[in-house]
């Protein structure tokens, strides 16, 4: 496997950025159930993602983001006036690295690097600029133009057509295990960074390489 | 609406069949942790259901209930043998239907039928055997044959074609927030059975009606 010739794809929420880092904020909202509030809407925000991309009744990851948060309130009884759901979402626009990826960013900068998300456009940028990642990634591509979510095999597909690159030539990276594995159903080299060493998703394919953390990926690929 | 026109679809699992009628199977298996196992089954499952069709790696239901079965007790860490594994399966060939599903059956038996389910072909006949609601139902629809699954319109579309009738003349019946959305973005007039008093997803969609109970349906539908 010519290992230096591959361009690293990376998923955003998860795995390079923390979507719990919002945990704070939802604490300051409703004090003792934030912990709480950001799993069910972690939870409700893949759950409806996936869900609308069945249906065919797509609409942006801002949006599923915030239904996702409006039932996630419900469920909980916590009053969530607008004032407050704004300050949540504008939360989800300063996500905070992982430190492990801070640090494998750094070392791995010589490697062509993207970025696969099923974030909208802004809500990337805002979380790439404020992490000051912007100079690592060739590409910021957002499943928004495919109008469908991950692990649509539509979505993988733009990497190939934005990078224009062969499927082959891609090794991507997800914290997301069934992420991981549409990727590699779809044909790419696949690392699946498993941080809480949960069992993996039983969905018929496996990723080529499990690590606990993104520095591990140092070692595998090798300065270009 | 000309609701005594209408042919009554309703979902199997979690609407008819109670898929935690296993739990004492599973606690058989697993003394004190049936309850457990059976709710991260059943999660795993239908996550596994969307994931699959949306990886367009269709395989049918029961493979897609042993699968979840397997992480399940492997997140779990219980032993799961081969022997062990064959009757928790068999278990989903045998669940009970709802008190008041079986009401509802009987007193709706005059109008026309259906059931339109995940299931695969043999899951579902020996379900609707065991309870012995064969004679309620003119046609036992899987998505089997759409090879994908529930809230895709590809299988909602099944029913139009099985029964040879427009969209509007169905009235689709599920438990299940998501599937009772799905069937309403499709063109069906959709009623959410919401035993449990949970909060219905925010998908863009809401139901025609919310019931607590299946027998809630009969005064809504009145004598044919």
């Amino acid at each position: 496997m010519a290992l230096t010739k591959r361009v690293l794809v990376f998923d955003a929420y998860g795995t390079l950025f923390d979507p719990h880092s919002i945990i704070p904020t939802c604490e300051h909202a409703f004090p003792q159930r934030g912990k709480e509030l950001s799993h069910l809407w972690r939870t409700k925000q893949l759950e409806y993602s996936w869900l609308r991309s069945l249906m065919g009744q797509y609409e942006d990851f801002w949006q599923v983001t915030e239904s996702a948060l409006v039932f996630a309130c419900k469920t909980l009884h916590l009053p969530c006036d607008a004032p407050t759901r704004s300050s949540l979402m504008d939360a989800y626009l300063s996500l905070e690295p992982y430190p492990d990826a801070r640090e494998a960013m750094s070392t791995l900068a010589n490697y062509p690097m993207a970025i696969l998300s099923n974030g909208c456009p802004s809500m990337l940028q805002a979380v790439v600029q404020r992490a000051k990642f912007e100079s690592f990634f060739s590409h910021v591509i957002s499943v928004d133009e495919a109008r469908i979510f991950k692990p649509s095999p539509r979505v993988y597909r733009l990497v190939e057509e934005k990078l224009a690159v062969d499927r082959k030539a891609i090794a991507f990276v997800s914290s997301n295990s069934w992420d991981a594995i549409g990727a590699k159903a779809f044909g790419f080299w696949s690392c699946w960074v498993n941080r809480s060493d949960s069992c993996r998703d039983e969905l018929g394919f496996g990723p080529d390489l499990s690590v606990r953390r993104l520095t591990e990926l140092v070692g595998t690929f090798p300065a270009v």
